[in-house]
C-alpha cells in the first residue's frame, strides 16, 4: 500500500480528540503531510493546522483525502459520504482507517471508478503475501515489543528514526499498524492479514537491504497478551530483530481489556531472546522505553533510573526525555560494518 | 459453519490421490456422511464408495456437494462449474475447500440466490469473532501440537474422539483446519482467521461446556516453525488446553518449507507448557503421538518404547496401534469431578 502525499486530513464531526487519535498521531510525526483539515459543523477535534475546503487543498498541492477517526461501530456515518464523493470528484485519493471498506459503499465505489481514483483501506490489505520463510535477510533491525498493548511501541520507532536520521544513520519506520501505515505512507496492517501469513507479511515489509541500513519495525501486542500474543511471535519471527526496545507503561495494574498482570521487563527481555532466536540467534535487548505521562517529572526520571540500573540497559521516555541514549547504545552495539 | 450432512463427494477429474486428499480424509473419518461420490472422465481419485448421479444422490439423502479435492493454483476449474450450478439446481449445498469462494463465480451465486442453497467456503469465514480473553472457561480441552506441520495433529484427535467415545467419555473434535471443518460439519480454518482474532476464534469453537466434557481441538503447525508459530500460540492461548499430545514424524530432517531444524519432543513439551500457563497454569503433556508410515513395524515399536522411556509418557502412533494408552493416561489423570 503506498499512499500519495501530502494529505487533507477528514474530521468529520467527530465528538472528542480520542475519536481523531490517528489524525493525531499523522500530524504529530508527519506534520510536513498534514497540509490542512477538513471539519464538518459540530466536529470536537482540531489538528491546530488550516481548515481548507477541497478546492485549498487542491491548490495547496494536497493528493489524498486522509479519514483518520473512528466512528462507533467503525463505519462511515451517512452524512461523509457525500463528503467523501466530493473529494474523489475534485481529484483526490482516499485512505481510510474505518474498519468498513470504502469500496462497500456503492456511491464511494462509483465515484472512484469514474474519476480513477484510488481507495486504500489501511485496516485491510489486498496484497497476497507469501508464508515466512525465516531465512536470514541482510541488514539491520530493530523491533519494539511491548509488557501490553498500547505502551507506545509506535511512538519508541518514529523516535528512533528521527534520532537516528538526525545522526546521519540510515534508518526506515517500517509500520505494522494503521496509523503507522498513515505515517509513513506505506506498510501493511499486520493484525489484518490472514493468520497463516503473519510473519510472511513482515518479512515482505523488510525485506534485503544494505549491510549499515536499519528498518525500524513497530511491534504489536505483546508475547504474554491472551488476545494477540500469537501476532507479537509471527511479527517477532518474520522481524529476525537484531535488537529490540521494551516498552512500557509502569502505573497499570492489568493488561488492556483482560484480567491478566502485567509481566515484568525482565520477562519479556527473557521471552523475547528466547522465541526470537528462532530466526535469529543473535537477538538482543538494546534499551527500555516508558510512557511516564502519569507521572511527575521526578518520579518518571526515578523510575528510568530504577529501570536501567535494573537491566543494565539505557531506559528512557522517548516522547519526555528523547532516544539519545537508545541511539548511543544501538551505534555501540552496531558498529558500522 | 454448519454443514449439512450428508455429503455427495466431487472428486472433478483431479490428475492424482493427493489432489484429492481431503476428501480422501472425511471418507476415513466419516464415512458415514460419504454416500456417494461424483468423478468426471479422467478421474485418478476413487473413495472406494459408489459413484452417483445427482438425482440418485438426493434419493440418498444427500444434502451437500462437497469440493474436497485442489485444484493448480485452487482455482474452480471452468468445466466444473456447470457441475456445481447442477448441483444447486438440484437442490444441494455446496462446500468447497478451494481457495477461490465459490460466490466469486457469478454463475454460482446466482445459482445459489435463485434457489436459495447454502455455499460454504471452509477455507474462508464470515464469522466475526471477539478478540480472545484468555478468561477460563468450564470443561476440559486437549490439544494436539507438533515438532513440525504436517505430522498427524488432526488425525491424532479424532483417533482420540472415536476411543474415548468407545470408552463412554463425552468427547468432541473440534476442527481448526479444512479438512476438519468437512469432517465435524462445523469449525473454523484458523489459518484462514484475521491475525488478531486466532485466540478468539478458538474460544469461540470451544466454549464453556460441562465440567466432564472434553473438547478435542485439531492443532496447527508448531511453536517453533518461523512460518506459523504466530498461529500455532493463539491456537494454544485460545485453547486453554487441561491436557496436549505431541505429534511426531520422526524421520523428517528440516521443518516443512523452511531450512529449520526440527525441534526435539522435549523442546515442545517445555515450551508448549511454559507458554501455555498464561491461560490454563495446569497445562500438562498426557501423550505423544507418532506417525510410523516410513517405518516397518519393528522400527516403529522401538522408536515409541524409546521415546515413552525418555519422556514417561505413552507413546503410540494412533493410525497404526490405536489410542488406547492415550486414553488410560487422560483417564487416571482427569479423573470425573
Amino acid at each position: 500500500m503506498q499512499i500519495a502525499t501530502p494529505y487533507l486530513m477528514f474530521l468529520g464531526d467527530v465528538p472528542d480528540r480520542l475519536a481523531a487519535k490517528t489524525a493525531y498521531g499523522i500530524a504529530d510525526w508527519r506534520p510536513e503531510w498534514c497540509v490542512g483539515q477538513m471539519r464538518l459543523p459540530g466536529c470536537a477535534a482540531d489538528l491546530g493546522i488550516p481548515d481548507l475546503t477541497l478546492e485549498e487543498a487542491r491548490v495547496e498541492g494536497c493528493r489524498t483525502l486522509v479519514i483518520g477517526v473512528v466512528n462507533a461501530g467503525g463505519v462511515l456515518p451517512e452524512h461523509w459520504i457525500a463528503e467523501v464523493v466530493a473529494a474523489l470528484e475534485a481529484g483526490f485519493d482516499v485512505a481510510s482507517g474505518l474498519h468498513v471498506r470504502l469500496g462497500a459503499v456503492p456511491a464511494i465505489a462509483e465515484a472512484a471508478e469514474k474519476h480513477g481514483r484510488q481507495l486504500h483501506d489501511v485496516r485491510h490489505t489486498t496484497e497476497t503475501f507469501p508464508t515466512g520463510k525465516g531465512t536470514k535477510r541482510r541488514g539491520r533491525r530493530l523491533l519494539t515489543v511491548g509488557t501490553d498493548c498500547s505502551v507506545g511501541k509506535k511512538y519508541t520507532v518514529l523516535a528512533l528514526e528521527r534520532g537516528m536520521r538526525e545522526r546521519g544513520l540510515d534508518a526506515d519506520f517500517c509500520a505494522t499498524g494503521q496509523t503507522g501505515v498513515f505515517i509513513s505512507g506505506r506498510g501493511v496492517a499486520i493484525d489484518a492479514v490472514v493468520a497463516d501469513f503473519i510473519s510472511g507479511a513482515v518479512e515482505w515489509i523488510s525485506p534485503d537491504a544494505a549491510p549499515n541500513h536499519w528498518d525500524l519495525i513497530e511491534g504489536q501486542g505483546s508475547l504474554y497478551h491472551p488476545s494477540f500474543a500469537g501476532v507479537s511471535l509471527g511479527l517477532l519471527h518474520g522481524a529476525q530483530a537484531d535488537a529490540f526496545v521494551v516498552c512500557h507503561e509502569p502505573t497499570r495494574s492489568t493488561m488492556r481489556g483482560v484480567e491478566h498482570s502485567l509481566p515484568t521487563i525482565g520477562q519479556v527481555i527473557d521471552l523475547t531472546v528466547q522465541l526470537g532466536q528462532l530466526t535469529n540467534p543473535n537477538i538482543r535487548p538494546t534499551g527500555i522505553a516508558v510512557n511516564t505521562q502519569a507521572l511527575d517529572e521526578d518520579a518518571a526520571r526515578s523510575v528510568l533510573e530504577k529501570l536501567s540500573a535494573e537491566y543494565g540497559l539505557p531506559a528512557t521516555d522517548p516522547v519526555r526525555f528523547g532516544v539519545d541514549s537508545l541511539v548511543d547504545r544501538l551505534v555501540a552495539e552496531f558498529p558500522a560494518p
